[in-house]
């Protein structure tokens, strides 16, 4: 479908990745002058270097939560959203398995982001432009707030003198069982709950917030 | 160390897989008189299953925030508290890997509890009796915690027509990746943390508060 592409922010977390997978696949990169842009820049760059591109290939962004409209003054244009946390240092194999959320105003860029997204190694579905903020905030919960309720776990562990290390099989566990509830919430054990909640607030006060929302959360 | 063993509870979930682990190892399992009891029974029923036992044998029970004090009158005791999740469709296998807790009062006490959490295949730690309410707290974050996150990631997909099915890989790529932050919030975006509010606030209100108080927890 392209035999070319300019990787624009080809250094950054997702334009490393997304430059040595389509390089992998066969593709040409160009510095300019390709069939397809496709922009991995900070979400706050997108609009300013789209701007700059003169219009005629075709464009793409990879960011979550960005309008398509942040690639004006492109009409053709599309998005895919690698639904992964990236780092530097693995390479393209992460990709592998992810989902991708393709979106799209018209056929024609819809399969020219389902393209992308499968010759990426990604598993592509299409996201309505209007949901992508909600969509994004939903993968926040996944990737960045598991960060929080890890570090969350790991001090209080560490406040009680076990090692936080024994959190990863467990953490790990919970997805593999596809997140069947285990425990006292399982068990409707709330004096168990109940002597939580109070060893919080004597040892690990700043938690006291986030626990009842877990718990509150957990209930409803 | 110990030849036979009694297990209560044999048919619950972490019974059952901490019987058929001690099956594996070659250990007598036996309806009474064994040297060793292991009471895989509700929290709230330690207590009363303990007292109902002739004091002599060394026992044990594998509860996360309940007291060596559950085992009185016995004196010959000590806890091992696997740190993982435990379902009725895996079999002892499950065990391997992870963390046990070890409580014991005494040297000899902590040398049977650390030979029973490597007997059933954990590693074990040793765990002070004041600090196991705070260290299960830890636990519940790590486990039923993080079903409750999922649950709120997957309605926000949901919500946005994307299929939750996207979050498993990107939430074990987060444990792999040894819980690295990425996304807005180690971009230090604040633009796109504030539009995810808004989308909440708009379209899943009630997981406003859980939102709120993640982003605080983030923060700090």
């Amino acid at each position: 479908m392209f035999d070319s592409v300019t990787v624009i922010g080809a250094t950054g977390r997702s334009g490393s990745a997304v430059s040595a997978r389509l390089r992998q696949r066969g593709l040409r990169l160009l510095e300019h002058d390709a069939e397809l842009f496709v922009l991995c820049v900070p979400d706050r760059a997108v609009a300013e270097v789209a701007r700059r591109i003169e219009p005629g290939p075709w464009i793409c962004h990879v960011s979550g939560a960005t309008p398509l409209a942040a690639l004006d003054p492109h009409e053709r244009r599309f998005s895919v959203h690698p639904l992964q946390t990236l780092v530097k240092w693995r390479g393209p194999e992460q990709l592998d398995g992810a989902f991708g959320a393709v979106t799209a105003a018209t056929d024609e860029a819809k399969e020219r982001g389902f393209w992308l997204a499968r010759t990426l190694g990604l598993q592509p579905f299409e996201l309505a432009e209007e949901g992508r903020v909600l969509y994004h905030a939903g993968a926040m919960f996944a990737s960045g707030f598991l960060v929080t309720l890890h570090q969350a776990a790991a001090s209080l562990l560490e406040r009680a003198g076990a090692p936080p290390a024994g959190l990863v099989p467990l953490m790990t566990r919970t997805i593999e069982n596809g997140f069947e509830l285990t425990g006292p919430i399982s068990r409707g054990d709330w004096a168990t709950m109940d002597a939580h909640l109070a060893a919080i607030r004597e040892r690990k006060p700043e938690l006291d917030p986030l626990y009842r929302a877990l718990a509150e959360a957990t209930a409803t």
